[in-house]
């Protein structure tokens, strides 16, 4: 074989790209100590790297249009190039990481590469330094994007001695003629159904296409008949330019957990409300209308089941929630996000779009195009919410612990806030991203996540701690946040999170 | 009138750019002392902003094919965008700056803004700090580039006391009306005898592109068929990627001005002689063939009078001598370059090549697309090297003292290397700009650079001192390198640059 084919909605993402919209994924890393020396980073780098090949590969563009790109090992590859070291200006605060992390996220991957970045950040205050990591949604989805910072990081403070990697030596990049045999044989591989499917689609891809629209993406058709209600047009969509602002929101996920225990329902839809009532506050501080207002709001799940995770791509369903942003009171708020989801649950739309995103592994990039921009230009949803679980347990990187994590996804080209979680070792961190002219105020919308979340703890009876930015001491560190059982707010310490709400 | 239109080659410039040949200039400034405080650099820049409109603008596209672009007051203009706040990883030597450097100058600017960045750094090791500026060529050329950085920069430590400056309300943007009724009567306003060339051009561009051709590209086409040997292709040219490396190097003018006055002949001539000997030891570190190497090297001379400096723009005169790069006696190397300059001044090829920048001014950027793209893709250069007079007292930025500028030319689409030179207060320093993979080895060439100077003040009887990159104490201030008469070696200290040519 020459190379492996990008899989179907791998091929989305690179379609959807354009100049402004970056499909890259990302994450800020905060972490204890001393940043470990740039070299010694990089050996860790070379021992492990073979344990995710796609790291040293590049695309390489079909020679038939209507074939895929595929994989192809990188015969200039770098580790150096990929891997950077770089310094906050004093006195290194978590503000000037955040412009740094725009700054970085601002920039499109360059597609003749192996498509990540890998930034080791000295100089934060407090004792710490970060990581700033950046991947094409092409390489890794949400779920993988964990498993492959994990690759540089252990369960204990001292790493496990890594055997010596095997050499590596890139393969070729295939010839023009190779590529030509393999994408005509390509179809022939595929199972029968399908081959007649992407042998008709050579043919008439626009009946294709309808077909597709027909059937699979019925579930869709569902969510947009039910959901589609007109409300008013708001700034979270619109034209977006390249450059980013980034910030973050951390809380306990023992708070979140006695929320969703108290007023009943997941911790994602906890998630869901909160979004729901910051959008709320940011509008009435803009000055904007509230009234009517609902996003379609696309909460991407993971359909990766633990034995694949070895193969990195893209297993994602999707489920598209409508946010009651213009609904002032938080415990009605919750209630209703709480009983969509579970509608939505039982109607079945999650396994349809189950469906859509694995044919996608089957169709010419003809008709994924055209599916992809069924999502991007005609604006079946408003948002992108998305929760990452992660190991509730510490973990380290070359000795140094980490600390805090806070997500990053792309913004689609009509789309000028996303919102990421990710859950870590007791907590569950906020990661806003937003565009640097329509988001000019995203510092004012974090203000606004922890005045909603405050909202919802105040209609749980709780009280909301922010966890710690700073490393916790030793005897802290045995049973943690993550550890502790919380049903109230006896014996805690002052509610940071209410206080800091919008003044 | 609707906004200024672009000048006729700053057009050129804004065509020739793709997504891997940026157009734009730079400078890599380090100071002594403490970095300033990012708020204190921020309101002298409001403070002095007005005096230089151009960089508070946009570009705003024509309506009509064949008009230009115009500059328009940016109504979001956000200072705090284009001035930014970073900081080296320990130990801040000037190999991270470089890197630094190389990776702030591979990203294109963004034409949806004002096209220029300032970059403050902290943590230059030595008791030092750093500036990164970057402008699009289409502002400014080398030499007003040196008159906007000027705008930061003081002749006394004490900076003299600004007025508080006007107030700025951007005129907002024009409606497409008003641009197109701009555009239809623009070419009247033009002298008569061009009015008439830009309106046949509408109706045969290819027509006039002929006549520029064979009338005012007459010097050029003289240049191509002087020197067009078809000599080896060499490393110097090349497709490329938008990456970068920089590096440096840094003379003593003193030294240079001996050199010329032993060997008889011009600073630029020992200038180019050095190049010519650099590249030679690069091709046989590599292993490559020196034998028939020539490299038809575009020499800008700015044609800028200095009433002139108010009013930005491009008004360059270009010569195109030959590197003798196949020479390996670097006296005879000297000789030749100096000999053929001579000849250049007298043939007048400067002056051809004046009247077509001139004429640049009037003509629609159809023609003008033309002409650049006879620059850009028929190879008429295979290289640029550009010297920069700077002053030669010293500088301060905020009372800190500017030790050493290193400028930046633009890579074009088909050339790995630019060699730019700025002289400042007694040193002639050298910026070298190579694309990523193309020039991989750009730090042995800076050795090669060192080298070659080296060989050509040993054939002159002179000893080279490097200059120091660390603040000169207060007692040498007064009366520094510059000052000073150099005629031989007596009394100088041990050879470095010799000692650091190639082991």
């Amino acid at each position: 074989m020459v190379g492996e084919r990008l899989g179907g909605l791998d091929t989305a993402f690179l379609q959807i790209e354009n100049e402004n919209a970056h499909m890259h994924i990302g994450v800020v890393l905060t972490f204890a100590g001393e940043a470990p020396r740039y070299d010694d980073l990089i050996e860790v780098f070379e021992r492990r790297l073979h344990l995710v090949p796609r790291y040293r590969q590049r695309l390489l563009a079909p020679p038939l249009p209507l074939d895929r790109p595929r994989w192809v090992d990188d015969p200039h590859f770098n580790l150096r190039f990929h891997v950077r070291h770089t310094g906050l200006p004093a006195p290194g605060s978590e503000e000037q990481l955040k412009e740094l992390a725009a700054r970085i996220l601002g920039q499109r991957l360059d597609r003749e590469r192996p498509l990540w970045e890998f930034w080791l950040v000295e100089g934060l205050e407090g004792n710490r330094f970060a990581v700033i990591a950046k991947t094409h949604h092409a390489v890794v989805d949400g779920v993988s994007g964990v498993d492959v910072v994990t690759l540089l990081l252990d369960a204990t403070p001292e790493p496990s001695p890594t055997p010596p990697p095997p050499p590596w030596l890139p393969r070729p990049l295939p010839s023009r003629a190779e590529l030509l045999v393999e994408s005509l044989a390509g179809p022939l591989r595929t199972p029968l159904e399908l081959a007649k499917v992407a042998q008709r689609s050579l043919a008439h891809p626009e009946e294709v296409v309808s077909d597709l629209r027909r059937g699979i993406g019925g579930a869709l058709e569902f969510a947009r008949a039910a959901f589609l209600r007109g409300g008013p047009r708001t700034p979270y969509n619109g034209k977006i330019g390249p450059h980013r602002r980034f910030d973050w929101v951390r809380f306990s996920l023992a708070d979140l957990r006695a929320i969703k225990a108290r007023l009943g329902g997941t911790v994602n839809d906890v998630v869901l409300a909160c979004v729901a009532g910051a959008l709320h506050h940011h509008l009435l501080v803009r000055g904007e209308r509230v009234e009517g207002v609902e996003l379609k709001t696309l909460v991407p799940v993971s359909v990766r089941a633990d034995v694949e995770r070895g193969a990195l791509g893209n297993r994602v369903s999707l489920m598209i929630a409508t946010l009651p942003v213009w609904c002032a009171d938080p415990a009605t708020r919750f209630a209703i996000v709480r009983d969509q989801m579970a509608a939505l649950k039982e109607s079945g739309q999650a396994v349809g779009a189950k469906v859509l995103t694995e044919l996608g592994d089957f169709a010419p990039p003809t008709i994924l195009a055209q599916a992809s921009r069924l999502f991007a230009t005609q604006r079946v949803f408003n948002l992108v919410v998305t929760n990452v679980p992660g190991p509730q347990f510490p973990l380290y990187m070359l000795g140094r612990r980490l600390i805090d994590p806070f997500p990053v996804v792309p913004l689609a080209p009509d789309q000028t806030l996303g919102v990421a979680l990710m859950s870590y070792d007791g907590r569950i961190n906020f990661g806003l991203i937003g565009d640097y002219d329509r988001m000019w105020d995203l510092r004012t919308l974090a203000r606004c996540v922890r005045r909603s979340m405050a909202e919802l703890a105040e209609a749980a009876g709780i009280e909301l701690e922010e966890p710690s930015p700073y490393p916790r001491p030793e005897w802290l560190a045995e049973g943690g946040e993550g550890a502790e059982a919380k049903t109230g707010s006896e014996g805690r310490g002052a509610a940071r999170g209410t206080s800091d709400g919008i003044g």
